[in-house]
């Protein structure tokens, strides 16, 4: 059986210190329950901070890269997946991901969330306003799910894990 | 100088008869304006639609289709761009579009216009209601635009080409 | 009816002054046939000889360009496709030419002639070594072809046209 | 510091019983160096004898995946990145890995093989007719190399290892 293999997506420069420091939790969490932590790879934002979470707690950690090199890879990334496929990498995020976790929100995260409902994957809404969160739960509201805080979110990936058939 | 591209996305098998006309006419404006219509290539909805309508004012059609073959291509593409990429092309359509027209919303079409604000391209909304045009307004003020019907849209891809440069 | 897409696809900086006038004389023949050309899009090279061949003979021609900008494009690229994909962009060219012509080659082109014969694309070969053609016609000699000047190339292509089903 | 990847490149179904076996014992000796086994992830030929050697001595495996389910896998794969983007997948395959060996050869192992020189990633060429390498060879004498069996090729992979500088 392979890993379980959860996403975590969200703003790069953007990110506000509430963005990093609950991505990190999240990033703690996920390597806790034994699952594998994706993300975009980069150096900035909620990517290197979900990743430096879980390499905190012992986790694994992947990034797909928009780049063809690793000059602005995480340096908690183990293992580089070297698109250089600029923003189409997005699709590929989401479709490796088995929950999605949107933590924040930016022009990037909101093209993960759209592509994850797309492509059939379950996503957590994490730090996103009602505003956008509301518009979401309602184009899709089997796949979106909207948690309050970083428990609430890895109680929804397990019963997203418990209810999905992955092929 | 190359030609102008102008992209209308919108929803595939889920797009409605209000939808649909809307975007046949978007495809007669945009070649009666001498423009190259791109869409997503499919023969469903507003993709096939717009083409339809560009083809019926004497336009050229780009699809640029997520398939490796021409089988769900809509007949109204001239120039099919067979990707074989499923949703990854919409990376595709925003990039090379000089400005990118949505009629009504499914979940491709927002992750066509989250694309298309994270790699700095103008978006025409058309049919979005509100509750989903305000927060993406206010995620970029600068490169939404809110179209009351299609002379308006025309209008408002005119404004975006004369301020835009294009590299 | 889609337009006829036919692919050359060549060295860029690496190309021999053989290599560009004869690929210059393919753009020009191909535009003659009222056939679309689509090259590589950048301003080097084959691309950059085949595009401004095919102008000069009054044809149209598609770029897919590995950037997100045209700031490198051929001048004479009338369509521009950006993928901001890097080589993963060679998949798309040769999957929307109903025939590739490879004219020189070097590692880009010799991976456009693999995918090309993984995707069950006709493949005729200009400017290219016996000793690499060779193996290539060996590893599929139903779908790789040798032409000794441009007027056979067309002819070959012809030939491919008329045998191919393009779906 | 990121794992070392190491990429098994070669025929799916048309591998030869002589190449998975080389494939396999491939497999065992990148996992038995503490590196990362990737391949294309699906279960047949090369792909999934390597990963299953990999797997049977301990190793970590990640299949970069042309579908979007994981319908076709390797039962070994442990990391499935699911692209969705048929053989544009490739460059991901090479750009991923630090070295890539080819074992065996079919059309889509040629165009890792091409796109790996493209990408400036040294190749290890293993089960490939002088035929077929001789002119590889020519074509880019720094980065390819010819290993006579598997641990030959091991010890290529080190000294590519040691000379490389990877970004």
């Amino acid at each position: 059986m392979p890993h379980i293999i959860i996403g975590v997506m969200g703003p790069g420069t953007g990110a506000t210190a509430a963005d990093q420091q609950t991505a990190y939790h999240l990033g703690q969490h996920i390597a806790q329950q034994g699952w594998i932590l994706l993300t975009g790879g980069r150096n900035v934002g909620v990517m290197d901070a979900a990743s430096r979470g879980a390499k905190a707690s012992g986790g694994l950690t992947i990034g797909i890269l928009p780049t063809a090199t690793t000059e602005q890879m995480s340096p908690a990334v183990d293992l580089p997946i070297l698109t250089d496929m600029g923003q189409a990498r997005n699709a590929i995020n989401v479709l490796s991901s088995r929950v999605v976790i949107a933590c924040g929100l930016g022009a990037g995260t909101l093209s993960e969330i759209a592509l994850a409902l797309k492509t059939n994957r379950p996503v957590v809404l994490l730090h996103v306003d009602n505003a956008i969160a509301d518009p979401l739960q309602q184009l899709d509201p089997a796949l979106i799910h909207r948690a309050h805080h970083v428990a609430h979110a890895i109680d929804l990936v397990q019963q997203c894990l418990a209810e999905a058939t992955f092929s």
